[in-house]
Parts: structure tokens; C-alpha cells; sequence
């Protein structure tokens, strides 16, 4: 880990104009994505890591509170710091699924449970914006990485928006980002739910495990609302982080 | 609940120079803080509001949002908007368990379950960066609105910021508030868990029933970290809400 860290420090350092911590942010980062570090390694020490790149401790340990906000390291018990073993997601920066998970140098997939295009129910319709009888493209996915069960989501997008469910592969953000759709921001709402029978079939888990219910409706610049997503996390998998502040 | 709402709009508009939504948004607000309105309770639908107040049902939808975004109502169902039954929490402002429940006219209050000073253990010594040896005032509180457990917190602070374990009362936000201790920012990490048996015997709740568990630290402004709570939440009391925004 050390010799690498030096040199691509080092890389990092030449190819761009940057303040000293965010070299080593980027370096650590890299190293972490692209699964030179795994998960539940630790990290040298900060005086360690200061030493080997000649940085002040001040600024390790600026480049490390960045990454710990970012839920790729974790600090332990006076231990030191770990990259982060749990999916560790912002409840501040919106997000894909796929994306959290390729930043962790895993594979993330889609099995579609179901998918199809139907009429609003009134819930859909309140939380869309749409009319009754407005139609919808919608996914029921079990979302995985590495073949484990992560995830169960159901997605409603107004058929405006999508026009054809098979635009969907793997993820939603990714069919958007080649239609041009750029989500802008999203309002989410998170609650604890123990596993039903059914979703704990479908999780690989015992009935009542502990998960996350999560709403999520995103919206475009314009205001349109392009997403109404309802997902259950499991619970012994992720962790959601934010920074709170006074009015 | 129409004349009440008419009588206090007019007030409002009256005694601030304000857009009418804002006038509109405290009418509700302080409506819902003062228990004139109950949760559960059904609003007029947006064109009766509006017809009632002379306002826009641009303006009315404007007040109602920024209420259901706040927590204080919600909107169900294409059913319509009522004042909101589970206490829904912000993961993006930094608020005290006490002034979440009050705004909702509850009365909250504090059971110790423990109140002491002593070391700092190696976790405490990490999130509060204190060097070992340093002393630590602590809390372990059921914190119950209307005799309903709801959570339980442990909190650590460091002794250099609270003198005495005795200072806090009810809130440990009115305790810093009255030392002049203004917290500016918190770091936060929620996952879903399921309670354990003695948990659950505190909570009334049945072994297993799904929680929260949420650990803060706070900050003031120049960086020192005066809080270190691990709470455990009701799974079927709160909701927590954020809205996030693309980099």
C-alpha cells in the first residue's frame, strides 16, 4: 500500500494544480475505486502518511475527513481509519445506485422483477404531478452487487419522460443521462421497516430483518417531477450520512 | 378550523410585510405549534383555501410545500393534505429532540437512565478529540413526548464544555444555549437496526421491532466537537426527510 500510495501521490501531484490534500483525497480515492485498497483495510497512521508523502499532519488529516464524509474511509475506536466495509450513502448529494457502487469497485446489477407501462394509481399521480389516466413506465428491480442482494425498487416515471420501459438496463440514471435528462434535485424521506415475508424472500434474508424504507421524488430544473421511487435497503448494508446545519 | 384560519391569515398579513404565501405558511405553522390544529386532521383542498383567503392556488400549493417539507403536514394519496401523524425529522438541519416535539405541541421530556462523569473511552476520545485521560460529562436518557417512549440517547460531552452533568435538564440544547454554547453544524450517520431485548423492555415495544440508530456529532463554529450522541429512534414514531441536490 505505501510504495503505491507514493507514487501515484506523486502522479497526482504533477498532472494537476490543486491544494496538497486534495492530491492525496483524488490519490485515495482512486486506490479505493479502483480496488488497489479493499474494504476493512486500514490506512497507515496520519503521522505515518504524513511522513511517507511529506505532508504537515494538518493536511492528511483533511484529505481523510473528506473521505470519511464521503462514506469511503471510516474511523474506528481510537483505531485508525478503514476503508468503509458498509455502503455508506450521502442523504445530501442525489445519487445513483450504480454510481455508489462502482465508486466501491463493485458490480452493480438489476434483476427486473417486473417492468411494464400502466395507468397512475392516485398515489403515483400525487407524487408525479400527473393527471388520472396519465401512463407510466415502471421497474420493480431487486438491485444487487456481486450477486448479493442489496436493494428492492420500485420506480414510477411518467411515459412522457421514458417513452419505453427496455430503455431501462441496468440503471435508471444511465437511461436518463442518454436521453438528456439531467436530475437536478430529489426529495427523500427515509424510514426503519422490518422485512415482510415476501421481501425477505427476495433479499436472502430471515423475515423481519431490520431495512430502510426510502422515497425518493426527483425533479428537473424546470421542476418536473421525472422519478418516484420506492426502495427498501437492507439494513446490515448501508449506512446514510449528512451534514446538519443551523438555520 | 375555516374561521380560525381566516381571523389568523388576516393577523398575519397585517402585522408583516411579507409575500402571502409566507403569511399563509405561519398561519398553518403556528396552528399546528399551538394544537389548533391535531395530527391527522385533514386541511381544506387547495381551492377551498384559497377561495377562503383570496389567495392563488399557486400560493397556497407554495405554503403547503414548504410545510410538508418541514415535516409539519402531509400529503396523502390524492386524499389531500393533513397535518402530519409521525414526527418527521430533518437530516439536513441541525434540531433538538425537544424543539422538534414542541413545534408539534407535544411535550417532550427526559428519563436518565444514567448522569455521570467519567474517562473518555478510546470511541468517545475519537468523535470528540479528546486526548485519553480527558474527562467526559455523560447522559443515557429515555426521551418520551406525552409518557410514549420514543428514544433512547447516549450523549458524551466533553467536561471542558459542560462543568456538571446537572445542567441539563430536559434539553441538552437549552443547556448549551444557557452556556452561550451556540452548536453550528453536525455530522450524522443513520442505519436501520432492530432493537435488542433490553432496549425493547425500555421502549415498550416488542423484541426486534425495527429502530434507527443515529449517531451525531456537533460542532461549533471554530471546529470543536461539543456532542457525541448515539440515539436509538422508533421505527414507527419517525420519518426523516432531506432534500439533495446533484454536485
Amino acid at each position: 500500500m505505501e510504495s503505491y500510495l507514493v507514487s501515484e501521490f506523486q502522479r497526482q501531484a504533477e498532472t494537476r494544480r490543486a491544494p496538497a490534500y486534495q492530491h492525496l483525497r483524488r490519490t485515495l480515492q482512486h486506490a479505493i475505486e479502483n480496488g488497489e485498497f479493499t474494504p476493512g483495510q486500514a490506512l497507515p497512521g496520519e503521522r505515518e502518511l504524513g511522513k511517507l508523502l511529506a505532508l504537515s499532519r494538518v493536511t492528511v488529516r483533511k484529505a481523510l475527513a473528506g473521505l470519511v464524509a464521503d462514506g469511503l474511509l471510516v474511523q474506528r475506536h481510537g483505531a485508525g481509519t478503514f476503508v468503509a466495509e458498509r455502503i455508506v450513502k450521502s442523504f445530501s448529494k442525489l445519487t445513483s445506485f450504480t454510481d455508489d457502487l462502482r465508486a466501491r469497485g463493485l458490480d452493480p446489477k438489476s434483476v427486473f422483477l417486473e417492468r411494464g407501462v400502466g395507468e397512475v394509481t392516485p398515489e403515483e399521480a400525487m407524487a408525479l404531478n400527473l393527471s388520472p389516466g396519465s401512463q407510466v413506465v415502471r421497474y420493480y428491480r431487486l438491485r444487487t452487487a456481486g450477486d448479493q442482494p442489496l436493494a428492492l425498487e420500485r420506480t414510477a416515471v411518467p411515459q412522457s419522460v421514458l417513452a419505453d420501459p427496455a430503455m431501462v438496463g441496468n440503471s435508471l440514471y444511465e437511461a436518463f443521462a442518454a436521453c438528456g435528462i439531467r436530475p437536478a434535485r430529489a426529495l427523500q424521506r427515509l424510514r426503519a421497516i422490518a422485512f415482510d415475508a415476501e421481501q425477505a424472500r427476495l433479499m436472502q434474508l430471515p423475515e423481519g430483518s431490520p431495512g430502510l424504507f426510502i422515497e425518493r421524488r426527483t425533479f428537473l430544473d424546470d421542476g418536473r417531477v421525472v422519478e418516484f421511487t420506492r426502495s427498501f435497503y437492507r439494513g446490515d448494508a448501508y449506512d446514510f450520512v449528512a451534514e446538519l446545519h443551523t438555520e
